[in-house]
């Protein structure tokens, strides 16, 4: 049995980590850590889990918590791991870390769209991107995995074969991005109040949102060049759940047409078709926030506008689960060499 | 491995009894009845099946079905099961009843409260009323169980033990009930056109909503005689979840004064200490929808108000979980031997 | 041209002042008040109000603002007017307090229920209980309104025509409210959260809630003794609008019957025939919240359970318009000799 | 006083008429045209409007309704008006059309987008495109008014100073629009059901969405060329409201640079300066559909994107009233000479 420690435990994240790996066979929280509630009943800051967590929220002392369990889940600030972490510690457990302290393998540009010193960059090149679709072989075993963003997985797995493959021309691409509340944590303020966001939408963070050069890196690595792209995420009413619609220009065939329905679809089956966790809609059917709520599935698919030359994709995920908890279980799964799906087999719920 | 048949399996009950019992490791679903979708793919219905379930939705051939499967569940509408229901079926299948054909014993309440006739009155003295922590043990090996409504449900447990125990004047019992709209299925109807309802609350059925004779049989019981309630129904702009808050005169005791909390916590404790699905909340802590989303669950606390000599009894649960399909597992599982809570430790989802 | 000036304009309750008052024709609001934003637009806090309004907030120094303007509102926390308020300040201005340090007569009562002491109780007997359609002749050219509660002026009127004429026993009321979550105000605690408030439901302030005995002082008025009465608040996911449902006992007539439906809505109309914003709903008609949303009106309604001898009262309205800002300025018309509507013709907006 | 009559006013646009037209002193309305409620109290059918509307539903005989108003609004479904209208209609009143039928020039795109034969194309040519900001001058006097959609003026108006001032390559533009559920009208449908729509979200009609050659052929306009565009519209679960945000490559100047904030802010102050229903933000804000919620306003802005050379571009409106009800009474003060705003100085609601 593995034994976990969860570092952030009360955030949604967190929360979300505590719902899944309860159903988890081959593991067991034993520290649920939590600066801001050291010494109240876990159940007692979520009370869904009156009768099933017994347990007190513990201090965030890591290196104490390093000494009693074998994987540690930091959702927590940004910088926050960074500024503690040590090669002692991942001597002695596995970390994956949800924030974006080592997402980014260029420094500069974290510290430039953070807006914060990197206090540990000597782990960066350790680090691999826990995105498990892409980078499976090099997660088996490692020491320390980022766990990529919620809008990171969305946008990146949506384009991924038409980028990989090098069917669309990278540097148009737009990433059109739409978020439940939930993606911006359980800090009291004043913007997500519910007053404030029932019946409302917004686009926020318009060229300047910290995922784009996370997007940036990983569809960069694809396509093998530095890409620019845009990213806008916009807040929408509803607790869970990211959409993402993306628009690129299509290469054109040697024979000047734009490749078919049934080529694209090809080339997303090549990538996704023995994929647990990625389901490509049939034909016509664009993919909705609800059909995933609650599961580690993200449901992808793509329109061709011949019109204007141009390919529609959409892709959505539980911002929650394979945006945030279900990835990081994921992750934690493939470095113990556990079947990679244990405990995630959540089926949607609907409505 | 129980062979499981579901009739109605399209509309949102039969819907949860899919995603419930695809967890479950003691029961596969063979039959999809749907007479909406004959012949179309489940998952086309509910795209959130999408590579999850392959099959086809079956019509409802109750005879053949009973045939092919362990055990038939009906979520279908009222007078469905009574039409069709003979002694031949009940001798080659069990039948879970999610509708209300068979819940109330007096056939005249049911024409008039329903106003339909009942068409098959000689298999009501047999059907079990599947409140499974009130009739537990009736309710194993039984070939027939009405499970019981969601107000019914929700209402029921929460003031049972004030009711059982004579602590209450169950006459001055009323009951203002809160659901979520799924409750109020998957038909294509204005009232339940998102515009209508969101944003929106009412009440509807007032005194003469259909699950207060049934309230009042099963309440009835357990004091020991026949009594009359007052219960409200209101739509609530919110997809799943059931609240009562539940006002009733406490009787004083001998020395005239009313029970303290702790007795009347006694009392809570004594009936659902050992219960796995029934949480009688910390004092002073309200239940809510969302503490008990997507779980089998049921909270469950109560308020003494010595100003006015009444109690406030508040419950909530999952009107499609434990008001519906969780509750027909759970009885599927009693009727069949299984561990009572066998596929139904879904943990609540939050948020 | 009236000169209004408010203090708390930056709450909901002040903003809806705000909206109303910009289609007044006899007043204009010259004193934005707000201790948290002084000095910023007032229309960078309320973004719907770009263009439209130009001033920045000012501090709320009450005595200067006497100087100013012809009436002050005060959409404040409790205890504040009662810290601040003179004789002076009454010499010179109007005032009508949205909040509760006015309402009830027995300072005890108040202090017991708020918690906080009485600053200045000399000008609790002078205060005019604003609920203009029963208070409307007091209410004319006095210098100190105290407005209505959002609840208390709900459940006030569905149930004063049935207290008033002594057809029910009042001390049977049980007065079950649900409210939309702009009552909680714009604090930014995290129980206000979106992801908290969404997708559920709960009772709070149960047997404790603090416009219970403001109900229970008016409703007494009415019955011509002291009575008391269950109050139960639910917090809805939504905006705007308090329902509230109703039960008490119906007094037999001298021939031992129930009173008709015809009698009691006689009774009804009687109160509120002639009244411009209580709509007595035709038979069978539940009010619902989005039928008054955004507009002054009370919507009510009853049925008549001959089985357990009650009446089941109903009514509806926006918490921020009848149940704050658009009674305040009700207030001010009757103060002021104004037609009674002015400026509150608003029509309800659906959906 | 103009005499209006509303053939559809049963749906939400036609119900938004109704309420907009309440408080506009120079109209009343005196048909209520509704098919499917004839001969119903068109309060019963919009209980909001109980008291305050007397009148029932009328059928949509035009020709009788010719002859009693000054004024028609159709509110209908495609192709009822091209299959109704007569030259002797149009000599005896104005019409303004809320459905596409004369919205588009060319007939052949028409028929090809919506798939249905245009029956009166001869009326193509008269019709003015109702967009008022763009088109004011042509609309005063006019017989036949084509409304333009909802997605459609928030989409043009929001990139319209960018086309015509040649500032982006139109070619490039892709409008991501976001729309409240009300866009999708009253029809008992099951995807409109409240659980279908809550909590969840997604595109629709990608790439084939009938307003894509609206924005079209009108911005083809302004920039003098044809042009084609990506238009994804989006359903969210609010009742009210669209946003788009939009991309376009913006054009450099003869120096090799991108425009600054300034340059494209004061393009936008160039044509939107003196329109009072079109509000530039300042720097920085994002539009939010709740700050225009039930108002006649388009609030509009903008981001610079130098990484990518894009521009985003964002408006929001409420679907109901620019995008519908609303800019239709604005057509009419065109069309008769009052005063543009008369009756639509709606305060936008918030929250």
């Amino acid at each position: 049995m593995i034994k976990v420690g969860i570092i952030g435990s009360t955030g949604y994240a967190g929360a979300e980590l505590v719902r899944i790996l309860m159903n988890h066979k081959e593991a067991e929280i034993v520290w649920y850590g939590s600066r801001s509630y050291v010494d109240q009943a876990y159940a007692s800051v979520y009370r869904n889990m009156f009768e099933l967590v017994e347990d007190k929220c513990l201090d965030d002392n890591i290196a104490e918590l390093a000494e009693r369990v074998d994987v540690i889940f930091t959702a927590t600030p940004q910088g926050y791991l960074a500024g503690v972490l040590t090669e002692d510690i991942l001597n002695k457990v596995k970390v994956v870390d949800l924030s974006a302290d080592y997402r980014i393998k260029d420094v500069a540009i974290y510290e430039k769209w953070y807006g914060i010193e990197h206090k540990s960059p000597q782990f960066i090149e350790e680090a691999v991107y826990g995105l498990c679709e892409i980078n499976r072989e090099d997660i088996k075993g490692k020491r320390l995995v980022a766990n990529p963003g919620c809008y990171t997985t969305c946008s990146i797995l949506t384009a991924y074969p038409m980028v990989e493959e090098g069917m669309i021309d990278a540097n148009t691409l737009i990433v059109d991005a739409k978020s439940g509340t939930s993606g911006a944590g359980r800090g009291a303020k004043l913007p997500n109040l519910f007053c404030e966001v029932n019946e409302n939408m917004k686009a926020y963070g318009v060229a300047s949102h910290r995922h784009t050069p996370e997007i940036e890196e990983q569809l960069g690595y694809a396509c093998g060049e530095e890409i620019t792209i845009n990213f806008t995420p916009h807040l929408v009413p509803m607790n869970r759940g990211i959409l993402v619609t993306e628009y690129a220009s299509l290469k054109k065939k040697a024979d000047g047409t734009y490749p078919t329905y049934e080529e694209v679809k090809a080339v997303y089956d090549k990538y996704y078709k023995d994929e647990t966790f990625v389901r490509v809609l049939p034909k016509g059917e664009c993919p909705e926030t609800k059909w995933v709520e609650g599961s580690n599935f993200v449901d992808v698919n793509f329109v061709i506008d011949e019109r204007t030359g141009r390919i529609i994709m959409m892709g959505a995920l539980d911002n929650l689960v394979k945006g945030a908890a279900g990835q990081a279980v994921q992750n934690m799964n493939l470095i113990f060499g556990l079947p990679e799906n244990e405990g995630l087999m959540m089926v949607p719920m609907f409505p």
